[in-house]
């Protein structure tokens, strides 16, 4: 349904990679933009300023900044969580190396900043919204490592963390189209909390696709999260409801050596089976997703505009990918 | 005789720490600012804000946007350089962990930008200064990079990567105050150019200072350069003038695991007097300083402002830390 969103994107960026310099530095963020991706966010921004008026190519700035910045948490995420491989592919730091990465991320976060203020639209409110999102999106990735090494994470605590490491940006993507096409404040804030809802939903979907997936999946290990004992929902809320003696099979699991990885994957969704959390998690998914359908709905778009955005979000939330 | 604009940062950057969240990610921002330092970047906003305006305050934002991103460089540069200390203390990435100095470094950056978008004189050529230097930087940086790696690097190749490290900096600086205090189009350049000019002169008395120190230094190996091998001015024309016998005596001396560091900065010293490259590097560093001065006089300042720009040059130029 973005489709034609997408395409505009895509066209965008590969326009603006050609006209990069040739520096060596360069080439690392060419080659994690060309990675692909759905370009859910930057679509999101052509989409409300298409909405709200009637031109989303008037948003391709702030589209574009959203995507890049994504790409640019993307290259650095991947070094903190040492992870390998990105959509199949290796990531920057194993391809090149962590100073490189490091490097060419930097470079990438001050390139959406140049893009950001060519933005027809220069308006301070908007800017104040993408770097204040831009900040959000850190604290969110620093919560995500704290909750690693901790033990013990509340529901709460994991919600607040995709909040902002994930939803926030989507939130934001969507105000700023909706600002650049003209709407007002109220209804630009109705897009945002929208945005977060949904953002929040989608994470829940991720989390839900990555132990129980739909069909093959590609370039990421089924049962990934388990493995690296991600606090997600529903491991939280296995933790909580475990047995002593359950608890101590759990962490005999993740101390020893010589277990599979596919066998802590099976024996933990055995537990995951037991305390019904995967019924939780489509619960918890369902009301941000409703939650998400009633800002649409205070709104003041007409109902053919509502529809699509209610339409996407359904999309979202049915995709197995 | 830029105390009083530092100490108004200093008091502007207090304050602001303070405002900060107390999450821990902001532990490694508030410990780096406290560091200290000359603060001589944003002491140069405050006065070409100052001498173009009679308002120095006018851009404290800005100065505080320079100086900030200026640490932020710092703490990415300290990993990629796996340098231990800073000013004398740990570097950040000694002190937490590098996952902390890359993410609080991109935190750091984000309040940049958000301190940027909130001066009063929200203006988009300012900000494009901005941005644009923040792009040169990383370019100097992966220059910097690259240089240590290659075995030839040709003079104009160094002045290059330092106009980039450093230089834009500096320029950046002094144009945005000067922008905002108010100063035209052509003065504005003026300052740029003059900023570029000091900033090489500055990095390439830095680098005199780093092999030829005056009385004690604190937190700095005496010859550090020279024991790492950076392809200074100096080492670079020691290097061009070589004779073969002297070249396979220096790869020796950096090949050797029983040399003390102390001998390998002596033996390269004396061959550093044999070539005469500190007159080389005190000539090139003399000849920027003088062009520096040009691009003051050029400008429309009264006589009284010029010379306290042509005043701060010269205590720049004379110190001896």
């Amino acid at each position: 349904m973005l489709e034609k969103y997408k395409e505009i994107i895509d066209e965008a960026l590969l326009k603006y990679l050609d006209s990069l310099p040739s520096y060596t530095i360069y080439d690392p963020i060419k080659y994690m933009v060309n990675l692909g991706g759905k370009r859910f966010r930057s679509s999101l921004t052509l989409l409300a300023s298409d909405l709200y008026g009637g031109n989303p190519n008037l948003a391709i700035k702030e589209a574009m900044a959203v995507e890049l910045f994504h790409n640019f948490t993307l290259v650095h995420d991947d070094i903190m969580d040492q992870a390998t491989l990105r959509r199949g592919q290796q990531t920057v730091h194993e391809k090149w190396s962590t100073n490189d990465a490091i490097l060419s991320g930097d470079l990438l976060y001050a390139l959406v900043n140049q893009i950001l203020i060519e933005s027809q639209s220069l308006n301070q409110s908007i800017h104040s919204v993408f770097h204040k999102t831009a900040i959000e999106v850190c604290e969110g990735q620093s919560l995500d490592m704290i909750f690693e090494e901790k033990n013990e994470v509340s529901e709460e605590e994991y919600l607040k963390m995709i909040k902002l490491k994930t939803a926030v940006l989507v939130a934001c993507a969507l105000k700023m189209g909706a600002m650049v096409g003209g709407a007002t404040e109220t209804d630009a804030q109705f897009l945002y909390n929208f945005g977060i809802n949904l953002g929040i939903a989608f994470q829940i979907h991720d989390d839900i696709l990555d132990a129980y997936p739909v069909g093959e999946k590609f370039g990421k290990k089924i049962g990934g999260d388990i493995l690296e004992k991600k606090k997600t929902l529903m491991f939280i809320s296995m933790l909580n409801q475990l047995s002593k003696k359950e608890k101590i099979h759990v962490n005999s699991l993740y101390e020893s050596n010589d277990i599979k990885d596919k066998e802590i994957v099976n024996q933990i969704k055995v537990l995951y089976d037991k305390y019904g959390v995967l019924d939780l998690a489509i619960r918890r998914k369902d009301n941000y997703h409703t939650e998400a359908i009633s800002n649409i709905m205070q709104t003041s778009l007409n109902e053919r505009s509502k529809e699509v955005l209610v339409m996407f979000a359904e999309n979202l939330m049915n995709r197995n990918y």
